[in-house]
């Protein structure tokens, strides 16, 4: 079937996109867990009142800037929490005009940044507060030790214009037993300290089916969830049939027997390959492997006949959503399987 | 050397561009080359400008929006060639406008191309110039022997509309020597049909000193020269002081001995590897390795102490500069070192 749509595009299959945020809802509402979707998949407000009306308790961002457009795009947005560690004078201005909008937290690592939140924040008219990110294995950011932890916790609390907000984790795939571990005795070190530590918030769609396995934790934050992509069919945790964004493109030459060129590159399906082999899957062509992506032109190539024509439309789903979100202004949605309208990515390329 | 500059922020030092600018059009000068820089680099109309001044004969565009962004933002572009296959509706209709504005040529490698463009064109009131593109070895696009580009020359002179520019090629690295074979034989064999073969373009930066070794060319596409990167400095075309953009990022994070973060991740980095190791050379320390990105993180590691601190201010020297320029909104100027003002990216983005 031949879409209507200038290509290469974004779509967005709505009704996929609905039984992605139930599926997940539903298992955290089983657990008690409370879900607080990353919206660096979407980077759409319409879609953060989705997660919102389906039960989510707010949202995560991963900049500053992000958190604005969201909060600008829809005032249902009241709970953010930025999980970064945040300094420089601008940020930290931008900071606190978004503290007095909404309920908002951020992470620190380390004294520097809780310093520098602090020197800003002790001048506010409201408090931020901060959670202290915990390294469960993934060894990006995060303190090292559940003592660490505690340290850090000590010190935001003790902060003039800071209020210890609790603890995040991102930890790596199949990470809950070390969350559970780390946290349980991060908590126990801080209560012994006589503060409360009111969140325990982890992540990660791979394994969030299994968040209930980290029982510590009080909230669970999934971005790709929403979407799913190629990453996560490889995982065996969605099927082709849940991925909800695809990349739509046109046949633009066939060169040679086994190989067609589409007008789909790396400036929209990005060289993310999360370990896979190639640049996306073609819907209903197994037997096709995008092997090699210019910023304009994919490549398709097959060990048999690529029986493709010039012209011919096909639906790709990529390795990594969320980085497919950032790379167009606006997607199409789709419901019923059918063209709707365009959204503008309100919070697309906010990297500050 | 720490800039007020928020991070993580584009850099492009206008000293390194105008000097990388100068040298390639010297080389072309000498050997009697016309040179027609892709804009894909740096999508600023204020660096075609440049490009112009120095002696460039025009611009190259790899999509007709992209075309449109460039003409639009000057007034001194008034060449442009699209070494793409265009064809839907929306975009021969822009196309045509384009046509209006400027002296346009775009390629094709097949017939559906170009009896879609003969279609579209037949009713306009200035016919469109057709190069073919021609494979010689890079195994994208064109057609595969040169009997095949004179089948095409043929058919686009035959093609109400239309009228035939010439031949285009996107060789591979080190590729001269096949395409003065295949383009010599393709222009035998066009000439024989007593058609003139204006121009006979071929491109790439890596091989770019190499352009005069295939001597039957009248034109090159340099991109990636006016600002060179880290795949250049491997492949030894290019050294870091020839590399005039960098990312500018922050440290946020020193959660080991080893291991720093910064505010730069796949986002503004992006994931594009060109076969090399790691995300990027960070300026002054070969010891360190940028060996994972996150969407807003980047990961460096050293085997030795990392020697970073929070809040730390470092330059990196991106993969592949072109994907970097895509991803923000605007770029800082330096000159003389010092950041002058911020440039619009005003064909970011543009994929159709």
């Amino acid at each position: 079937m031949t879409l209507q749509i200038e290509t290469p595009a974004v779509l967005v299959d709505l009704d996929i996109v609905r039984r992605n945020i139930r599926a997940f809802q539903a298992y955290a509402d089983k657990h008690g867990l409370r879900v607080r979707p990353h919206i660096k998949t979407h980077k759409l407000p319409q879609m953060a009142e989705l997660q919102l009306e389906a039960g989510a308790i707010g949202i995560t961002c991963q900049k500053v800037t992000e958190a604005e457009a969201m909060v600008d795009g829809s005032d249902r947005i009241k709970d953010v929490l930025i999980t970064y560690n945040v300094l420089g004078a601008e940020k930290l201005a931008r900071l606190e005009r978004l503290n007095e909008r909404v309920v908002l937290s951020v992470v620190a690592d380390n004294t520097t940044i809780i310093d520098g939140l602090s020197a800003h924040f002790a001048q506010a008219s409201k408090p931020l507060a901060v959670l202290v990110e915990c390294n469960t294995g993934a060894d990006r950011c995060g303190v090292a030790t559940p003592a660490g932890a505690a340290d850090l916790a000590r010190r935001i609390a003790g902060a003039p214009g800071l209020r210890f907000g609790g603890l995040m984790t991102y930890p790596p795939v199949d990470g809950a037993a070390r969350v559970q571990s780390f946290m349980n005795e991060a908590k126990r070190l801080i209560e012994a300290d006589g503060l409360e530590v009111a969140t325990i918030t982890s992540g990660g769609t791979p394994s969030m089916m299994h968040a209930a396995d980290a029982p510590v934790a009080t909230e669970y934050r999934p971005g790709t969830y929403i979407y799913n992509d190629r990453s996560l069919v490889a995982r065996d945790v969605a099927s082709w049939e849940n991925c909800a964004l695809t990349v739509l493109a046109t046949v633009v030459s066939v060169p040679a027997m086994n190989r067609a060129v589409i007008d789909a590159g790396s400036k929209v399906l990005t060289s993310d390959l999360l370990g896979l082999t190639g640049y996306g899957h073609v819907l209903g062509r197994d037997d096709i492997r995008i092997d090699q992506l210019s910023e304009e032109h994919g490549r398709l190539v097959s060990d048999e006949a690529i029986d493709l024509v010039v012209g011919q439309q096909v639906r790709i789903v990529p390795n990594h959503a969320c980085v497919v979100t950032n790379m167009v202004d606006a997607v199409h949605i789709l419901e019923g399987g059918t063209p709707k309208e365009k959204w503008t990515v309100a919070a697309r390329g906010r990297v500050l």
